[in-house]
């Protein structure tokens, strides 16, 4: 039977939230896990190259190092909080333009080697579910920008920022900033650990 | 009749909105007309006092000098783009509690001199209406801000945020960022200035 | 002799650094152990009036319950740090003219009740003695209006900016973002502080 | 003669103050006209690719299409003004390592290709000569990340900064913002452009 396909390597590429989405409890544990439970643990190894404050520049000049590097099959790509964010905590977002210029780069020198490309949009910088979160407008149209990607390049997409929304708006009746599926504002918590887990996982045994 | 009320004087105290809107082709002339087709021309002087960039706390600094020695019945306050805009643009916008800190100390004042209030949410910095206009979250959040100050001290309300959004999910399929209400995403054309007129009267003549 | 005079009210009006200058080993309990020595504790009475993230309107607006109320004979103020700061931490910096009105009205408002003045320009964002820290620019701009106004309305003026300057020229030869009078580029260590207490002590001892 | 050198091509790669260098009075037909003068008209092709709004990341894209196209000999590269100054005018500058990190990847592909490359530090945001123009701290940061990168990689340097710095000490007794070597604060005029012709052409006859 192991004849008939090798290990996939599956490589998240991202910012703090996959950084810390690799260690016990994250999304890519999580992942790990329910693979066992289908009896897939031999067909994927997940890999996390996520890096704290990363913006898409960051990752398209790491790529080299910390993606092709590990010969990986299949890439999550996961970025976009940050170069909305900096814009106002540090003056040094992304424009919405760069952004793409960017994100594009990094797909086609992917896409190059025949890596299969899973794009996720940004989730929440803020968990309000009337679009009051400073940066939603941002997100959103950052988050277009990737779903137009996925369609143009054939990727696949977990529409995170969709799948938030949705989830806030059921369970988030207070409104609140945080602590629905965040921990504070950004950064996942167990319920946001386990919900990205199982889109992604999701995305993944698509084809 | 004459004798049974004296005309009304009311000022228009806000941003460069404010002060394009009384200039010929302006909301404010705008307005005028339309009274004097009602037959309440001598009813209400209607007084201009916007100025270009300013944010709330410049409201505040010249609310002496420019809304009090005018002796006004009626004040509009239509402040909030720049105090959102200005994050960007300048790195020098208002935190949201800092806006309603100064809001309220205007409104306090006002009040004191027994003026009647009509207070204005900020309309839009962009006119796309699916919310992925940059400042979206941050307009929806101080508009938040000033409706609940509005209920707080039984002010009237024109909920510009609101009316647009409404008026541009109609009237806008293309999602253009400007052209269907603003000239230039901020500033109005002669449809915004119409749409702000028949509000504002609304308002004004609501009692 | 102690009918000859009353204790002098002395207030700290300021941001973090007053706030944690008012703590143990801050330079406010360093003057009053230097007036100790001096046999002039009897003389002032020292009271810390800062709050962390401060900006001048900030300070305009918490004037009346944190000063006013303390019946002050002599303030200290210390602020424009945040004022800088902010315009690439959170977007929220004040514009020089604004920075210079808020002074202004605050100065005016405590000259009205005949307190005694002592203003303080903002030391340093970053030790670095060349001009290279990212903020030097405005730092100089802003410490410039504060110079101004004590030379235009006869208060007194405790140079930091300057008095930190020349000291990191001398003492700073390995041209470090911070260590030497802070500890974190921006908030006083003990060195810091001694420096800070020396210089004011010696303002306020001057007539 | 003509077979013992053939025409040196020169390109200019930068942003806005490139794309004005290039028309009619700006620095490039200065140098033109200097190097006519001497009688090298014929020695030297010089290209401008200087595009608006650029910061080094934006080189870095367009890098191969408008400088590698060109088959150069030498690269004049100046940029980092935009770099400083959209942190508070978009909030999308370019954090100083990162500014590194890109300026280093341009350079090492220029150097690949045996092209000669001359570094030009950012000249002035605002022409204070007393460091007091907001971006004075960043213009000096950045500047500084480019005379070490023209040590470390053997390019030449033109110091526009030291070069604005020194003739502003000595030409703006009145510590004007513009109007010296500028006509904005930032744009060269006449005097601007001369200055730069002269120091750039300086650098491309040493040797």
């Amino acid at each position: 039977m192991s004849l008939r396909h090798k290990t996939q390597r599956v490589v998240f590429f991202g910012d703090s939230i996959t950084e810390q989405g690799a260690k016990p409890g994250g999304y890519i544990p999580r992942m790990k896990e329910a693979l066992t439970q289908k009896g897939l643990a031999n067909d994927y190894d997940l890999i996390g190259a996520g890096v704290g404050g990363n913006k898409v520049y960051d990752l398209y000049l790491r790529m080299d190092d910390d993606v092709l590097a590990q010969n990986p099959d299949i890439v999550f790509i996961y970025i976009g909080v940050n170069d909305v964010w900096h814009k106002t905590s540090f003056g040094t977002g992304t424009d919405i333009d760069k952004f793409e210029k960017f994100y594009t780069a990094i797909i086609n020198k992917l896409l190059d080697k025949h890596i299969r490309l899973i794009l996720c949009s940004p989730a929440v910088i803020g968990e309000k579910n009337d679009f009051t979160n400073q940066q939603d407008g941002d997100l959103n149209g950052y988050s277009q920008v990737i779903r137009n990607l996925a369609q143009k390049f054939h990727c696949g997409l977990v529409d995170l920022r969709e799948i938030f929304h949705t989830y806030e708006l059921k369970n988030n009746p207070g409104n609140k900033a945080f602590g629905i599926l965040t921990l504070d504002r950004v950064h996942l918590n167990d319920a946001g650990n386990q919900l990205v887990a199982d889109k992604m996982l999701e995305a993944l045994l698509a084809k």
